[in-house]
């Protein structure tokens, strides 16, 4: 009977949790910009009445009593128990006025970065940024305190659950060894592919989209495409919001920024039916949810035979009219294997991605120690873009460390999520491949149904039941285990396949 | 400081509303059909949360110490302070459950409305119009019993603060007098119109919707067009939301619809600032809202002079490439002057409109005493279009009885607003044309200017500082008068200017 009641009262929470999910996709995709300060203060109201709902002390009475009979509930229910627990204990380390302030200063800040970064105007921005890291660090001492960790790995914890930075600095050391001379050598054998068209019409582009979002598998009974500053996936599961962008990398980068956030999105819609609106019935944390688009978008639609399935596609899309050589799938094959010192991190290859990841982990847990000032920002991008790419930003902030619209969100601790991602994607991949022998030649048919079926029952079905490190072994008999990615990036790139 | 903490509490209801109308916009114009049920229980969560916030008893312990220290308001404050009371009873009369049960029955029924009216399947949509039904009965028996007055009245009251139906009957009766010997005379005398072009992009409809809309004073920094099944205006002041839909009745009426929407986001733009998120920052009732959609579209939009204006912006945008020629100024004042005895209310002329809300007020009662039953609404309608309009709508409820989403969203007691918004916009508009003696040559000029000045000292700026009455007193020195909209129908319609 608790445990019923608690069920219904996270029901409420969880609709709560939509309003704010759709009010944030509708800020970044619809909302005229005078709108943004009612935004900011409508979406603080909500997360400040959300807080007191979640640390009501009535539900610290029912989860007592619930586990008081825990023995009653199923494996499900008492995952979801355990969750409810952690969601109400976490909320309880956080006064709530710095929900509230936390919640408008991150909203305010994500507006005036998208001015700033524009205008490519790091001082414009700077005071906010300066305010979302003060409340952030308050936020994590409060949670550091309650968990009893460090700071950064309460932050860690709050995206990816059971994750600490001692499990993520090994792995990260090993990459910084492991990939300059995979991408020097990458870089040396690379054939130039011809570039692809730059002036196609958007409306053509969104048609593409469309149609590979339909071959992967996406909803549209429960779900949209649209445009924003910064592809994303948001909403709920009912109703799942993608976004991409056309135009600022590209043609086919458009097209897998979409592929990206379609594999969250299948992840999303995919999350089990009956626990929907249930802590346990969520995603298992965001490195979780990253090695899905990440296998979507680099295992399957930068593969080589899904790549020989869309190039046509791509031609009639993109190229009527004129000449569509470019969209050969050789050559399309080429750009998507391009490998790229370059400065922005969603545009990048998969050899260079986890540097720039690695470059964050460094100066966020500097930020938030309050080791590096937001001052000085800059320059330590600079010289850590230097260090690890060879490559300096010094005067173009704007691909520099206003790239991002994280910290500026106030997300300090998402980055490393992408990169342990892409090595789960490798992982889980693998694992697909042998369990459906024929997988590849399927996804050359353009026909990914029994992938999505690996992943639904592997992966998405689970929604929370599992931790990250449990879920991985389940489905694929092993921990965590690099090299199924450095395996994956040898083949690709080295063509050592 | 009880009014102060007041105050603070009023604001944060103000963002509660804010998402459930960001949310019920969305719903319309943006939602995936498959999202349907989770927003339905979504915005009854919030809907609940509203209520619980408003009803608190802390919420009547600060308005009895805020009275009681009433003179140290000023007149504003005061005003606020009596609509927050207001509120608050209002709400007190309600259970909670009734609250959330209301407004996922009226999502839930809203929702199936567009496919049973895309349909023309009433029996489809019968017994969710039924739940909706019994609901809104139980929530106006609630109200009346609270504030002493009939189950109507009390949802009158809702829309239209101060207004009861022994207001709206003479007015009615006298217009269903009146106005079928004008609709006789005005048919007799009608020039036909060329028809204009109906194959015209959306695009282009588009362009000039925005333009118009520009020329009107929409504010697009703080709002947006976009398209739904019905047209509607949403939104909050800051981030006002109109829409319109492209092809259903036309080119004309597709803009007439958003100059429509764009008077109403005219009102919510230009509410007084100083006082946003407060009750007394609102508007002063549907019926003063309908007055400045009215006023816009009928008394400015359609006139002679702003149709010489924008007829060459309706052939640039319209007939690009084409023959022209329906577009002269004369065949357009035709087009938009056309008299006509029609299904559609929202398509209907300034003569025979108000027969329209005639029927609706009289089946709406019926509805709601249980005097009339969904089963027998059908017939009923029909009857009531042919003994008024001389129209029959048997086996046609798609133009009939399903037309309007009002009773589907457990709007009853709206429909009133719309004709006593009609004789406002002709009694404010008269007065505004005596106050600036050259308004039409400016009109006529595209120079909306001095009118929107007008509005919005009289109107706009006053949001719901005084009622209806006073509103319309102070700014026209006399009470609702039909004759202004008599004169008007007259001058128009017959010629007699």
């Amino acid at each position: 009977m608790s445990y019923t009641l608690l069920e219904q009262h996270f029901r409420e929470l969880a609709d709560l949790g939509h309003a704010q999910a759709m009010l944030s996709w509708d800020e970044a995709v619809m909302m005229p910009t005078g709108g943004g300060s009612a935004r900011a203060q409508a979406l603080a109201t909500l997360a400040g009445v959300t807080h007191a709902k979640l640390t009501a002390p009535e539900v610290a009475e029912l989860l007592a009593a619930a586990i008081a009979d825990v023995d009653a509930l199923s494996d499900w229910q008492r995952a979801n128990l355990r969750l409810m627990q952690r969601r109400h204990q976490r909320a309880a380390m956080l006064p709530v006025d710095l929900v509230r302030a936390h919640r408008e200063a991150t909203a305010r800040c994500e507006q005036a970065w998208r001015l700033a970064r524009a205008a490519n105007d790091f001082a414009a921005i700077a005071p906010s940024l300066e305010q979302v890291l003060k409340l952030t660090r308050e936020r994590a001492r409060c949670l550091a305190d309650g968990c009893g960790t460090s700071p950064y790995d309460a932050l860690l914890d709050e995206f990816q659950p059971g994750v600490s930075a001692a499990d993520i600095e090994p792995v990260f050391a090993m990459l910084r060894t492991a990939l300059p001379p995979l991408i020097e050598r990458a870089l040396a054998r690379q054939v130039p592919a011809r570039p692809l068209p730059s002036t196609v019409s958007v409306d053509a582009q969104r048609q593409l989209a469309l149609s590979l979002m339909r071959v992967l598998g996406f909803d549209f009974e429960h779900g949209r495409l649209d445009v924003s500053h910064h592809p994303f996936s948001g909403g709920v599961p009912e109703d799942t919001r993608i976004t991409t962008r056309y135009g600022a990398d590209g043609v086919l980068d458009a097209q897998m920024a979409t592929c990206h956030e379609t594999g969250h999105a299948l992840y999303q819609q995919g999350l089990p039916e009956a626990w929907r609106g249930q802590p346990v019935g969520d995603d298992a944390g965001m490195a979780v949810h990253e090695s899905q688009s990440l296998l979507i978008e680099m295992q399957v639609c930068r593969s080589r035979e899904f790549i020989a399935f869309a190039a046509p596609l791509f031609r009639d899309a993109l190229a009527a009219g004129g000449d569509g050589s470019a969209f050969d799938a050789g050559n399309l094959l080429r750009c998507a294997h391009q490998v790229e010192r370059g400065f922005i991190r969603v545009a990048a290859d998969e050899l260079t991605y986890p540097l720039h990841v690695v470059l964050r982990f460094e100066l966020e847990r500097a930020l938030l120690a309050d080791d590096l000032s937001v001052a000085d920002l800059p320059a330590a991008w600079d010289a850590g873009m230097q260090r690890l790419l060879g490559l300096s930003t010094r005067g173009n902030d704007r691909d520099g460390c206003m790239q991002d619209v994280h910290w500026f969100a106030g997300l300090i601790g998402y980055f490393p999520s992408y990169t342990l991602g892409a090595l789960m994607a490798a992982q889980l991949m693998a694992r697909a491949r042998q369990d459906v022998g024929d997988l590849m030649p399927r996804i050359g048919a353009g026909d990914l149904g029994r992938l999505r079926d690996w992943l639904r029952t592997h992966v998405h079905s689970m929604g929370a039941r599992h931790g990250m490190h449990e879920l991985l072994v389940a489905a694929t008999g092993a921990p965590l285990d690099a090299a199924h990615f450095l395996r994956h990036v040898e083949e690709r790139y080295l063509g050592n396949g």
